[in-house]
């Protein structure tokens, strides 16, 4: 039997190279989508083509798009990312580094990627348990995107295809997220977190990613991969 | 009092100009948000600017993406445009103009340009009556993305500021959108509907859009201004 197509939204950070491994033990055929919408960390981008590649997976559709016109948000435009700021400060309230819509924009593409790819599936590596600040990964809200895309589309509506959105990480601790990925064998050396990285890539350990990517290992009882900047 | 602000989406056809007309004339200050989204029709961005102008509209975003590479749609790829279809197969069905989740994304961006610019309002021209092949036009549909994206943003979840989705023409016939637009001084020789338009720009009459278009001003008892191919 020919495995179902799946599109896998993927970053190049730890969660959504977890979510990918994650489709592919489930039986997915994968089809990775990744976005440059203009972030600061372009890393990031680089990161993605290594997880996919590292993975296997050979169709992977990248879409540019600026939403830096838009303003509004530290990851696109030239607000400071903040540092060193202590655990609950972390956990409450949205961060600066949101982007506006960006999930209700990613979800979208996939959408129409699923729709052409006829695939029913689609997965994103959103998680509301360390990091709960962002309105857009939230089960109500994934719910109602699902609900939605199944009013949106010609697959849905005229053919019965209906879709997913499978969210694996949603209720994970970070430890949890990377304990999985470890087991099953997720190189995380390959993947980016951090929101200000070095010009020579290496993670700056103290905006809020770096510090959820770092108690996350510790954790998971496992060292981290990727190099630091070395004041850390 | 300022007027509040309202995103809306301008494709250079009859039905958002007509749309952005109806938002100027309820008080809203419009930001209007067109998409370059590899449509076959170019001429379609060129009359939004001019649909846009003519409003005295200065704040005009245009969101430049590739959907080409998704395939999947007559109006973005190689496929035949239908000409000469009678009026009740342009009813039935969806038609292969369709872009996959083509509303979605569109309305996504504006989700995003709508939280940015501090707008709880967004119009959007969509029609579910004279041409009803399309998912994303229908009621039911739009009020799924409305309650999505009251979950989505940080202004909605956060600030209490919740989102509507205007949709002024959904329950009007051509005839009738084009009667209110002529009352609000819409100028519809700004406009373009054709699918396939010859490269001096004029409208081949034939396709979908166009029988549609000239059935709406017949309707309406008013001649419509544009330029149609000779043999038409």
């Amino acid at each position: 039997m020919t495995p179902p197509p799946a599109i896998v939204l993927v970053s190049g950070g730890l969660d959504s190279a977890t979510t990918l491994a994650i489709a592919q033990s489930e039986g997915f055929s994968v089809h990775a989508l990744s976005m440059d919408y203009g972030q600061r960390h372009r890393i990031e981008l680089e990161c993605a083509h290594r997880v996919v590649r590292a993975a296997g997976v050979r169709e992977h559709s990248i879409l540019t798009l600026d939403l830096r016109s838009f303003g509004g948000s530290a990851l696109t435009s030239e607000l400071a990312v903040p540092k060193d700021r202590a655990a609950e400060d972390i956990a409450r309230g949205v961060p600066i580094t949101y982007v506006p819509a960006r999930n209700t924009i990613l979800l979208s593409y996939a959408l129409a990627l699923a729709e052409v790819k006829s695939a029913q599936d689609i997965f994103i590596g959103v998680n509301a348990v360390d990091y709960s600040g962002y309105p857009d990964c939230r089960p109500e809200y994934i719910a109602a995107f699902e609900r939605m895309a199944n009013l949106a589309t010609k697959a849905a509506v005229q053919d019965g295809r209906s879709l997913r959105i499978h969210t694996p990480l949603i209720a994970w601790t970070k430890g949890q997220i990377i304990r999985r990925g470890l087991e099953l064998g997720v190189d995380y050396s390959l993947t980016s977190s951090c929101y200000d990285p070095a010009p020579d890539g290496a993670a700056c350990g103290r905006c809020d990613s770096c510090q959820l990517r770092l108690k996350g290992f510790a954790d998971a009882g496992a060292c981290d991969p990727i190099r630091y900047s070395p004041a850390v």
